[in-house]
């Protein structure tokens, strides 16, 4: 295949960190994002040229665009974490010749170009090729929610309990926790804020689904607390509430903390939970964890979360497939009432 | 030595739990302790009985009198966590009979009665037998600040890093820890609130004092952050200055609280530095540090810490020593202006 001399996508159009909103909703995309071509630069050694099948938006994304991700946002580059595409050119190197012309998941790396656009450049390390029953749809959104669900996972199967707590308990990760849970014969406890995500999450595997606006959530948390024992609880809210449910849980709970849906600043109302309890609050963060896992560990993982979307186990509700060029008019609205993901095509 | 009928001393007048007040100022010790009788029962398997030397006052003491402490009050015996004695019966069991007639710094026990009082029952295996040298004013307060002391230097040891942070940095506690900063080749840095610490804890061994009541202190705290890289945290205070520094600190840097000093109940305001920056909340507390850590580990603590005191490296501040019998008088002033330890004699 000829290599295009300009891709099309979505051009991030600010510089730098800033921590002034960390709300994820748009009324606008347009002072986050500008439709526009880039020359595509010669590969280096290590890179990839991926023509895109299809790109995830994910909460990552968004508080991205905002300003207030670890990664600083990079002017003048197509946005996007991640997706699926067809590896069409290699720069030198030897472990890109092994990628050309697969398909592949990938997410972007320092020194390329995002998903949101018709073409992508990225570390041939930071692809995954795939197998052919992964389906575009599951293979756009292969690494950030799934691998993070993994580990994750695997940090609460290290522990004692046989039970987690999730919140934000229908986000699409959070199912793929659930499924996680069930299938390793643990008990997953989520937190929720409508009714009608009960019974699917039912469905899913969870042990306990709780609706933290019912009058007795409160009573009904220590209930199911007292009953299931949790130690560890992954949160993506970040809000009072969470501290409520930290405070709930038994001595040496950990609080990891992998988002913040919430604009509510939170009360670190009793270090004695911390200092007579042995409660510990922490982070968890992807980056970090490809930084810090040996590498076979991180090939099991990905092979295992293949697996489980090529055989069903695992599958990704979409909300909505966006054409690239009308994203910039349809986003706001598609992303303010999903319940699944939206995904863009080119 | 004949056995006593009955012992006297500060009996604790309250049960339980009470988290309503965290400070530790006292108006009048009266409803909290009673100058009071009573009956010495038999001593069951493992205990002993100690005519009382001198007791120590901690800040632990305070807090458990309030009712915020990690143990729930014990209403009728006496109260004080630690003192030094000496040994004059034991009950059944091998370790106790070792200990027979020996001068012992200890601390109390579950069913046993406090050291606030002319004599005491605790477990044999909460007894430190003493060498000669050890003053009974060092011995008075020889495990709680002294062991927590050295097994939270030696968390600060197993960073990378060679430096850490202390808040209430003129504490008792902190002194300890910056000598033994100090002879580790460490750089300890002192978080106090008056310009009159600074000189004595640079000359303990301080590489830096901060009085975070300066005007440029956070510009300070940064620059000798900077330049020092610590990766622990220890606090006895938990206000928003805390989460500042904690904030300000390299990433993967642990917050280890081990005390409330402060009476504010800090904000979590950026979650990020748990997400992207590895960093880590978490307690420390003696107990559970008896609890976890293997004996012989723990004895070789206890000989380490006894040794200090044996050769002077560590001594510790006397702000006044009280008879038992002016203590509930005398204790609320003394409290309140001590700049060293208050100590009670029988």
């Amino acid at each position: 295949m000829s290599i295009p001399e300009a891709l099309f996508g979505l051009i991030v159009t600010n510089e730098g960190h800033d921590f002034s909103d960390f709300s994820m909703d748009f009324d606008s995309m347009e002072p986050y994002l500008r439709p526009a071509g880039m020359a595509i630069p010669e590969l280096q050694s290590g890179q990839v040229l991926i023509k895109v099948r299809m790109a995830a938006i994910n909460p990552s994304d968004r508080v991205y665009l905002k300003g207030a991700y670890g990664q600083p946002r990079v002017k003048g580059i197509a946005g996007g974490f991640e997706g699926v595409g067809d590896v069409i050119a290699v720069g030198s190197g030897l472990y890109g010749k092994a990628l050309d012309g697969r398909r592949v998941s990938f997410v972007t790396a320092p020194g390329g170009s995002g998903s949101w656009a018709d073409y992508a450049i990225t570390d041939a390390k930071f692809c995954i090729p795939l197998r052919d029953e992964v389906k575009d749809e599951d293979a756009a959104g292969l690494i950030v929610n799934p691998v993070t669900a993994a580990a994750m996972h695997a940090i609460a199967k290290k522990t004692k309990s046989s039970s987690f707590v999730l919140t934000a308990g229908a986000s699409q990760l959070s199912k793929f926790m659930i499924a996680l849970g069930r299938d390793s014969g643990m008990r997953p406890i989520a937190i929720v804020r409508r009714d009608e995500q009960i019974g699917p999450l039912m469905g899913l595997g969870a042990a306990h689904v709780l609706n933290l606006t019912d009058k007795d959530f409160d009573d009904r948390l220590a209930n199911v607390i007292s009953a299931e024992e949790p130690r560890t609880f992954f949160d993506a809210v970040v809000d009072d509430v969470s501290t409520r449910i930290h405070d709930t849980m038994p001595s040496r709970s950990r609080w990891v903390i992998y988002g913040k849906l919430s604009t509510d600043v939170p009360k670190l109302s009793d270090p004695g939970q911390m200092i007579f309890r042995g409660k510990q609050i922490e982070g968890f963060w992807l980056t970090e964890w490809i930084r810090s896992t040996p590498l076979p560990m991180q090939i099991n993982t990905y092979r295992a979360v293949q697996a489980r979307f090529a055989d069903g186990r695992w599958s990704t509700s979409i909300a909505e497939v966006i054409p690239l060029d009308e994203a910039m008019e349809r986003l706001p609205s598609a992303l303010a009432k999903a319940t699944g993901k939206v995904l863009l095509k080119p």
